[in-house]
């Protein structure tokens, strides 16, 4: 296996014949089932409960907060969400869960779920987090300091004011963008089974350790007495990345000790409970001269975090971040804000926060290119970053800045060059047109969060390879790509190699499978770790050939003494070594960059601001039924600048699977929350995009190397979601005007295009 | 600047603007010109030289052997080249000077060698290298060991005759290539001036620094009194690696102390007195099982050195060095020979000795697959070598190997998966096919020749970096690219750099521009040199600002401190260091492998084997006029793995300038010598293919990384020259049936058509 090409699958052939064992898969006669009561409500006190289900047929045991021997208290950074309401209790969203049935089969628990007696006492609710900001709203969190504002942050530099008085041209608007939902294939699952001393779960999530972490607090077990498994995830997208199934299903499994006890949440379960990409509001403003320099930006965004917290804050810090995008500003004002409603809740949902303040700044960035008669990719390559320069967020690039190569790849394009052509080629009834955005996105954790992996790895007394990956494969192979990077080091094939799935027991603590870190983080670890071991192979293998160690090369399954030819199988090797001597691990640690005294920012310990990214173009050809306001894709460029290409398949896919659930974000995608109500419940209401939807993207690589990463590579996850939005909008506002309210539906379409004004409560 | 994207080359203005001044363009009114008169008899005895051009107007001095006070010879490997043939020396073939006339003007010294009268006593000459070494032909160096026969060398592993003996089909064949001219813009040429002291030379050459021991040698100075200078070159590709005009030159300079002698050869010169690429035949036999596995390859190549070594001993082994080309053999055996007649001198030529056994190899292989029914390019993947098999030379590889991932490109592209469609679609009068050959070729020297660099950069007092090259640049941009890479890693910019051509004063000794290793062992050797020296203005940095060393960033003419943002500029920098602190050098060695002992092969000590190669597939459409057999290639695509890409533009150029370069071996090209007397002497009757001969190639680069190149690259100046012939001859062998005599001009493919047979004495 080399770097540079790609390399099927290792879980390939198990996922196409069915044989991958997923969380959900796991089954046996024996094992228990079960399943949530939700509240049903939005806000209100948990008055009781009723005994309904204990007399029901195949009930096992009915789990309630009183069960709970922990804290009952579930959070990333603000501990806020209980593992099941307790009685008196606040009920905040409509999911709240009360008690958890566990019965012998699926049918029976939901039967016993449905029978259970809840009283509530309602409480007035709240929706809309502007709303939610004012003095007479209700408050979900009485006493608690700042109210229903959950967190706030800001990035300062210069007199924006004063500048932008000072500026020939300015844009300003207000954007309105949904909740998305992550629809996974897989739904939250797993399997918990509590022996009386260790609660051992199976589970599809992004994060083992931190869940145990958040499992020992919440259930009040002693870590080293929980262990959790990561097996192949059937999606994940940020939606797994936190606990959500995980507390409900341990604390159903400690309620049953000796059995396994089975947790799988139907789709609607999924829609309300899961966390959503928050919905946001963002008004912005743009000034520039009119020479076409870009000189100051003016942001503030409204993030809905409904019930709880989750992974608000650093989304808020996230969208700060990326509010600039990939362009030279000499004055900055921003703020972000977060705010409990009594909404389904906002967390992670890949590229969080950047969709929200991209959408609406790459849209402004065209209005003035328009204004200014420039080809709109001109205008962005003259205010494009350069290394050595500054971002929005005061950090001096170091790294690789890929705007500009990006954006000169795409003024020489087809698609870009001919879009005069596309337009005057629409038949009658409908209209063409090309728009195109500059994207970009941070990768890890930036300071305050400390972005580590841990990797190990082993040469098995069969000769083979054993690597235990520390971060979950949601799908996205990055599994795969470790044995890849490893391989190739190693001069091994694939089939020499056994990978572990991460386990709390066996493979070592690095982080999430989020924040586009995987690949960089774990390969920076790993190809430590693996030249420790070719260190220690080659020292053994020469004393057995009676070689030099520069003599000495691995081969496929063994390694040869050039000069004298001998070879050593590596059996034959693993046999001189000690199991320890066969064992390696090494760390690795992100680099982290900070903002320069002329910039003021905060919060200061949210990951937050970043000092790597990726970029990239897109370009996207939209056509619109100008009698349905339908609008179609035909064609879709993306130009990405993600470091080195190591696997170009892999790296196709993030880039093809992103686009996608960019374009469902951008057209499809309406998540429809009516008095905290899911109005969208599931895959039939709620459209996600299929393959017959989307046009075929197109994929160019500008390949700069990274000198910090494993093979000159970066992280590449998140970035293609970001672009479809504006690149569709700005394609669509030539044909009907600004787009200030996603998705763009047929019907908001035809309303824009027939001047009138959309009633925001019907579409 | 960073690696991945090109950056304009930082003496593309001056070269668009005709200000760069190359050796030719070196002028002035006081300056003295040298021309040297040839034997014009290809062999014989010197008896005498007239004293006319003493007394002729404006002759200044006449420089014969007896003006030269050092041992008069030159040579690289074998000291047997005259400066100027003595009385009574061996006249060996029509260029051999006799003496070198200095006047005032070009016209006048013209004239004065002209009038110069030569006796020679003719001598028997031989012109064919087989006829060479019967022993009744006239031997050219009487009393040498092994007389006409100048070197020989094997490879040898397994049992050759007893593999081919169970093979199920073989094939076999007899290939003559003819000699190829490097046709540079600028012919040899350049300015010397001896002070009585010192002799310096500023000259178009590949390798300063040898030149001087050639020179030092030859002339009888010592090495510290000569100095050589080489501004960028109006292209090389080989011809300057090694002494040509230097000596005249420089014995010229001699004869008039304090006057700068100025040498240009005129076209006509430079065809007969520079070295050519070996004409060879190849005598090919390959073996195969019927299920398409390679088994056994059976060579035999001669090479006509003409009258002096010159590099045949190295294009000899590595002419070996490439006849298993990407393939598997359980057996080989090769063997190859270099023969002295009284031609024109073979020398080094862009890929030498590998063009000539690999366009008799990739016919073979064609013709197999044919005969198996085999799609031509799956039969080579079938047999296509991958890292950790052994090639033919016995060595293991175990850098990156690109065969295969070049094929499985190939593979899937439009123009191999429509051949069919090409084949049908031909015109009346017309026939059209498709070729394909794999091709590879090892950079640097391998055992035996240190490959080694050593490079210097400064940073200057004004806060500038001065890069001292150390390799020629031939015009394929080398020197850009070294800024290039050193402008990456200091992140700085192209116009703080200034770039020292080598001279062998100020840059240090790093070897020739040639065999592709130019960009990887002194890029290998400037990355050490800049680390350093980065380190040491980040200590120094670091006092200054009161910062730590992590703390700070080197950014586009300053350095940073992040946390502080306070800034010092390079020049402020500069100030605080010492001269010699300010200046680093670092030097490189290259990775070398050795055969194992399953193989037995020699000679052991001309740079063979190599153990890095670079990979190519090349795909040519043909069209042939039936009536006429005129041969056009509308298409030809390049797939190349040399690596990581640094610069897509000097990358692509490399593949277009080979790609030309081959087209014009494979079907313009025809440097025919009669008697030992070059028939196409100038470039009206030796037809160079011009832009409007060719197709615009198309380029694809598959990207593997090299972990011991510099930015992960390999070396590509020679590879893609080798591809034409074989994919060419492959295309036609469709049409018209094999052709084993190059160049494929239309008579020969008319007869070949017309199924008669070439008498080759016509063509």
């Amino acid at each position: 296996m080399v770097a540079g090409i790609s390399v099927p699958r290792i879980e390939g052939m198990a996922k196409i014949r069915g044989e991958e064992r997923y969380a959900s898969d796991i089954t046996g006669s024996k094992i228990l089932w079960a399943v949530a009561r939700r509240a049903g409500t939005p806000s209100g006190i948990l008055r009781s409960l009723g005994d309904e289900p204990a007399s029901m047929d195949g009930v096992v045991a009915v789990c309630k907060a009183d069960s709970i021997e922990g804290e009952n208290l579930l959070g990333i950074l603000e501990l806020d969400q209980p593992v099941l309401v307790p009685l008196g209790g606040r009920i905040r969203y409509r999911g709240d869960p009360v008690a958890v049935v566990v019965a012998d089969t699926r049918e029976r628990a939901e039967a016993a779920a449905r029978a259970l007696t809840v009283e509530i006492d309602p409480l007035p609710a709240v929706f809309d987090p502007l709303e939610a900001l004012s003095p007479e709203a209700p408050v979900l969190y009485p006493g608690r300091e700042g109210g229903n504002l959950l967190a706030s942050g800001w990035v300062r530099r210069g007199d924006v004011r004063s500048v932008l008085e000072d500026c020939d041209l300015m844009e300003y608007d207000v954007f309105r963008f949904p909740m998305q939902e992550h629809a996974y294939l897989e739904t939250e699952s797993g399997v918990a089974l509590y022996d009386g001393e260790v609660l051992e779960m199976e589970v599809s999530t992004q994060n083992p350790w931190r869940d145990r972490d958040e499992l020992s607090r919440a259930l009040g077990l002693p870590r080293e007495r929980i262990r959790v498994k990561a097996p192949c995830l059937g999606g994940g997208f940020g939606g797994k990345d936190g606990v959500v199934i995980q507390g409900l299903l341990g604390a159903a499994a400690m309620t049953c000790p000796g059995r396994a006890v089975k947790m799988v949440f139907s789709r609607e379960e999924s829609f309300l409970c899961s966390p959503k990409r928050h919905s946001s509001v963002t008004e912005m403003t743009l000034g520039c001269s009119s020479d076409g320099t870009l000189r100051a930006i003016k942001c503030r965004f409204t993030l809905d975090s409904g019930a709880y917290s989750s992974m608000s804050v650093p989304v808020l810090t996230n969208g700060l971040d990326h509010c600039c995008g990939g362009y030279r500003f000499e004055a900055v004002e921003l703020e972000g804000r977060a705010v409990y409603t009594n909404n389904p809740f906002g967390g992670a949902f890949r590229a969080f926060g950047a969709p929200q303040v991209m959408g609406a700044l790459e849209q402004l960035v065209d209005r003035l290119a328009k204004r200014l008669g420039a080809d709109p990719l001109a205008f962005r390559k003259k205010n494009g970053l350069v290394r050595g320069d500054m971002n929005g967020s005061g950090v001096v690039l170091t790294s690789t800045v890929g705007a500009v190569p990006c954006l000169d790849r795409a003024l020489e394009q087809e698609i870009w060059r001919s879009r005069q052509e596309w337009r005057n080629s629409a038949p009658e009834g409908k209209a063409r047109s090309t728009g195109a955005a500059l994207i970009c996105h941070g990768q890890g954790f930036g300071p305050g969060i400390p972005d580590f992996a841990n990797a190990r790895i082993e040469l098995t007394e069969e000769g083979r390879f054993r690597l235990y990956s520390g971060i979950p494969d949601m799908g996205q192979g990055n599994g795969s790509t470790y044995v890849h990077l490893a391989g190739e080091s190693l001069c091994q094939e694939r089939d020499r190699f056994d990978l572990v799935q991460p386990d709390t027991d066996r493979s070592l603590r690095s982080g999430p499978a989020a924040a586009s870190r995987t690949t960089y983080i774990y390969g920076r670890a790993l190809l430590a770790a693996v030249d420790e071991l070719k260190r220690r192979m080659y020292v053994k293998a020469g004393m057995v050939l009676g070689a030099r160690e520069d003599d000495l090369a691995l081969l496929p399954g063994k390694v040869r003494c050039i000069s004298s030819g001998r070879e050593l199988p590596l059996k034959g090797l693993a046999g001189f070594m000690e199991p320890p001597e066969r064992c390696s691990v090494a760390g690795s640690l992100a680099p982290v960059s900070f903002p320069g005294p002329e910039t003021d920012y905060g919060p200061k310990s949210s990951g937050f601001p970043h000092c790597i990214f990726s970029w990239a173009v897109h370009i996207a050809r939209v056509e619109v039924d100008l009698l349905t306001g339908q609008v179609s894709v035909p064609r879709y460029l993306a130009i990405t600048e993600a470091g080195r290409v190591v696997d170009p398949q892999m790296y196709r896919q993030q880039i093809e699977g992103g686009v996608a659930q960019g374009l469902g974000y951008a057209l499809f995608e309406d998540f429809s929350v009516k008095n905290g109500e899911v109005a969208s419940k599931d895959l039939s209401t709620y459209i996600v995009p299929t393959s017959m939807d989307l046009p075929e993207v197109e994929c160019l690589a500008v390949e700069l190397d990274e000198p910090s990463g494993p093979k000159g590579l970066k992280g590449l996850g998140e970035l293609p979601l970001i672009g479809p939005l504006p690149a569709v909008a700005n394609g669509l506002a030539h044909i009907c005007g600004p787009l200030t309210v996603s998705p763009f539906t047929a019907e908001r379409v035809f309303f824009s295009l027939s001047g009138g004004t959309i009633d925001e409560d019907r579409v």
